[in-house]
C-alpha cells in the first residue's frame, strides 16, 4: 500500500543544541521508500546516522547559535506486511531463541516486566496459546486503560499505567511490552506513522516475537494495523524519542500526517475468532 | 596481571528450566583467557551464545527434569588496562558521538537518568572538566550512600538509591550511571570478578565514556581498580544477571573467588589530585 | 466470647531509647477487659498514654541505658460484636457524614486512594449496594494478592500491592482501605489479636463505614471474624505500629498468642449470599 | 496586623456533587475574625463543619443538579504571632511529648518520613540545636528545589521532590515536614493566605514543634512570615484541600487575595544569625 507521510517540527533554540530526530521511516523489504526529503529551515547541515541493529534511521543536526529552526520530513513509502496464521505463532523456547532477541525479554526503563511478573502470570499464564495470550493481554489493556491525552508524561511507565489506568499510545504499548516480557514473550516498541489515526500524530504500538516473527499488536485499537508506516523498533520509548535534544530548545509546533495514496484501503483490525497476526519486518 | 577466577553456583530445579549464565569473562586484547572451564554436574549440554555488541559471553543450558544442578566456572586470565591521562578525558560532543554509543545516554530500567536530570545538573554541572565531574559524582555517591548488604533487592533502582542512601555495589553503579547520563555523559554497567573484595562476590561498577574511552569508576571504593576481571558491560544490571532463570529453580549456593597469581600486586585507587583514569576495553 | 491474649517482645537496646507500644487492647462496650498486665523486665517505669480519638491505648517507656529489655502484655477480654443486616449497610452520603469520619476518606501513607481512583471506579463502581461493593473488592484482593510472608516490608503501600500482588495482612488491609476511600467509602485500619490465625501473629484487617457503623472486612480470609480482639483503629499502619522506637534498639524476639477461654467457638466468615456484616465498635 | 482575604472559586457542576471547602480562616486568640462572609451564587444552603482537633473550619455544600456555581469567601482578620527566642526552641523528648502531638511524627500520604530517614539523618543529624536543624533543612530545600509552577501535581510527594528538585509551595512544605519527622521533630502542614505573595494564591508552609510551640518555617521564602493568615494545619495537604469534590465538578476559575489593611507592614523573614522563630497558634 502506498502512503505519504509528513512530520513538521519547529524549535526555538536558545543555546547551542544537538538534535537527534527519529522521524525517518525504516527501509527494508516491507517498506520501499519511493521518495524522501528532510528539509531544515534555515538550511543547516545534518547527518543521517548509520542504522542501529533494528535498522532505525536517525538524523543528527547541530544548531550552533540561538534561532528558530524548522524541520520537515516527507516520504512516499510502499509498505507490505505478512499475514501469520495462528499455527505459525508458536511459543518461543528461550533455550533456542536467537541471542539477538534475548534482550527483548529484559525489563527496560518504561517496561518494568520484573515488577509486573506476578500480575502477568496470575492474569494470563493459564492461556496456552501464545498468540491468544498476547491477544488477551492486549484486550485487557484496551478494556482497562482509558485513552486520555495529557494524562501522562515522559516519566510515566508501565508500572504506573497498570494502576493509573489512563494514558496515551506509548503507555498502552509499554504496558503490553512489560506484560509480554513478564510472560517470557520477547516484545519491543514499535513507532510509526498511522493512517486514519485521529487526531493525527505519531503512533506507538508493540511487537511480540512468536514463531520467529515480530507480530504487531496495538492495545489502543485506534489505527488500522495495515495503515502503519514503521519508523523503528526498540526496547521502549527511551530509545526512539521523536527528537532528542542536547542543549536548550523548546518545541514550538508539531504536525504529523499520513495519507494513503491508493484507493481501496480496507482497514484491518484483529477480530475475535480470526487467529491471524500481521508482521512488519 | 594474572588472575584466577571461580564461580560455583547450585540450583534446585523443580520444573523444566532454561538458564542463561553470565559468569564467563570477556575475551579481548585486554583480557587473554589462558585457561577456562565450565563444568556442569550432572553433565548437561550447554551452549555458549555468540557475543553481544559489547562482547559479553553467555552460557545457556536447558534442564529438562527436576534435579539439583551445580555449575562451576573457572578461568585464568591475563588482564591489562590503559591509563588515560586527564588531558585525554575530554567531554564527548553528542554531535560527533559514534551512533553505537548513543544508547548509553538513554535511561534504562535501573538508571532513570530522565528523573535525575535536575538533581544531577544542580549538583555537578558547574564542574567544567568531564573527568572531574564523574570523579565528583562518584565521591558524592560514596559519601552519601551506605554500603549495606541486604538493604536492597532486584527491583531497586537509582531513583530509589538517591533517596534511600543505602545499597550494594550494583546500586552504587546504577546511581553513577544515571547521574552520568543525566549530564550527557554516556555510561554503562561493568560487572566482573574483583581481587581483594571482601566478602568475595561478583562486583559491579561503571564506565563513563570520555575522550573516546570507557573510563572505569567505582563509587563503592571497595575493590582495587586494577584487580578486576571483566565479565561484561551493558546498559544496567537488567542485561547481565549472573543467572537468568526461565522455569523454576532456586539458587542453593554461590561462591565467587578471584585470586591473583602473581606477586607484587599493588592496589590502585583513584587519588585526589591524580587525574588519571583507567580503562579496560 | 472470652479470649486470653499475650504478646511478648524482646529488645536489645544500645542507646537511650523511648518505646511506644501498641499492644494493649481497646476498652469499650464491646471489649471488657477482665484482667490485664504489662510487665517489663527489668522493671522500668512506663506510662499509659491517654486514648486517641479512636480510643487506642499506647504504652510509653524510656530506657536510659543499653540493656536487654523484655515486655510482656497479657489480657483476658470479653468481646462482643454486632451483626448488621444488609438493609442497614447503606451508602454514606458525604453531605451528611459526621466530620470526625471525613478524614477516613483521605489518602494516607500506605493507602494512596487518590492514585487508585480510576482503578477502583473501573472495577467496582458499577456495583450499587455499598456492602456488596466492599465484599466484592475484598474478594478481588483475596483472589489476586498472594499471602506471602517476607514479600513486603514496612515501606510497602497499597500502590505497590495492587501490582505486586503479594503481601501480608497489613498489605491486604491497606489495599482494601485505599480502594474503599477511592470509592468514597470511609475506611480505616484495624489491628488486633486473632484466634485461630496460623502462624500466630498480630493481625490486620479493615473497617468500612456503612450505615453509620464500622463494618469489619478481612481480605486475607485467614482468621475468623468473630475471633478478633481489637487493639485499635487508625488511618493505616503508620499510626499503630506494634512498637515505635525512638533511639536505638533491635527486636530480638516476638511471640503473640490468642486463646479462646470458652468452648463452643464457631468460626464466622462472610459467606456468599449472606448479606450480614459484623461490627466491633 | 489587620488583613483582608478573599477567595473566589467557580465550578461547572455536571452531576450531584458535595463540596467541602477549606477557605475559612482559623479563629483563635492569634486570629480574630472581625468580619466574614461566605457567599454562594446561586444561593445554596451550606453548613460549617465543627472544628477538627486543629481547629480547621470546613464548609460543606451539596449541589443537587448540574449548574455553574460560584463561591466567594471574604474575611477581615486581626492576626498576631509570638516570637520565640532561640533558648526556648528546645528539642522535644518523645518520652514526654503530649500524646496529641505524636501523630505528627508519623509518615503521611505526602510526607514519607520513613523513606527519607537515612537521608535526613545523614544530612542534618549532626546539628545539635533543633531550631538550627530545621533552619538548615529549610535552607537546603530552598537551595535545592526550584519553585516551578506546573512541575508537580496532586500526586507528587516528598519522596518525589527530594529527587526531582522542583515543585510549588505545597511540595516545599511536604519535604520540610518529611525531613523533620525523619529527625523525630513533630511537623505539620500549614495552609493560609499570604500577603505579598506573587502571584497571589493560597500558600503552604510548615510548622515544627519545638519547645512546646509550633514554629513556622517556609522553605520557599516567597512570603513574609508575618503576612500569613492561617486557614489550618494538618498532617499534610491530603487533609486540607481547598475544595474536596465528591461528585462531578470542574473548577472554572479561582482568585485569591490577601491585602494588608494597615500601613507600616514590615516584611519579616528569618535571617541568618537571628535565632528567633515565630509561632501562630
Amino acid at each position: 500500500m502506498k502512503f505519504e507521510v509528513n512530520a513538521s517540527l519547529g524549535y526555538k533554540v536558545t543555546a547551542p543544541t544537538t538534535f537527534i530526530f527519529n522521524t525517518s521511516v525504516l527501509r527494508n523489504r516491507h517498506q520501499q521508500v519511493i521518495e524522501e526529503s528532510f528539509i531544515v529551515d534555515p538550511a543547516i547541515q545534518y547527518q543521517e546516522l548509520q542504522r542501529s541493529n533494528e535498522g532505525n534511521r536517525f538524523i543528527r543536526m547541530q544548531v550552533m547559535v540561538p534561532m528558530d529552526v524548522f524541520i520537515s520530513y516527507r516520504a512516499i513509502v510502499n509498505t507490505s506486511w505478512t499475514v501469520i496464521p495462528q499455527q505459525y505463532q508458536t511459543a518461543e523456547n528461550v533455550a533456542y531463541l536467537e541471542p539477538s532477541i534475548l534482550k527483548y525479554l529484559n525489563p527496560s526503563r518504561y517496561c518494568q516486566s520484573d515488577k509486573l511478573a506476578r500480575l502477568a502470570n496470575n492474569k494470563f499464564n493459564n492461556i496456552e496459546n501464545p498468540y491468544l495470550k498476547v491477544i488477551e493481554l492486549t484486550g485487557w489493556i484496551n478494556r482497562n486503560v482509558e485513552y486520555l491525552s495529557g494524562s501522562t508524561n515522559s516519566e510515566t511507565s508501565a508500572y504506573d499505567t497498570v494502576t493509573q489506568q489512563a494514558g496515551v499510545c506509548r503507555d498502552f504499548a509499554h504496558l503490553g511490552i512489560a506484560l509480554c516480557r513478564a510472560l517470557t514473550i520477547p516484545a519491543r516498541y514499535f513507532t510509526g506513522y498511522a493512517f486514519q489515526l485521529y487526531p493525527a500524530d505519531f503512533h506507538a504500538c508493540f511487537e511480540a516475537y512468536l514463531g520467529g516473527k515480530w507480530i504487531l499488536f496495538d492495545a489502543t485499537g485506534l489505527a488500522p494495523l495495515n495503515g502503519l508506516v514503521k519508523i523503528g523498533s526498540s526496547r521502549d520509548a527511551a530509545d526512539v524519542p521523536v527528537a532528542s535534544i542536547f542543549g536548550n530548545a523548546e518545541n514550538s509546533f508539531m504536525t504529523v500526517e499520513c495519507k494513503c495514496l491508493e484507493t481501496g484501503f480496507s482497514p484491518y483490525f484483529y477480530q475475535t475468532g480470526n487467529l491471524e497476526g500481521i508482521s512488519y519486518l
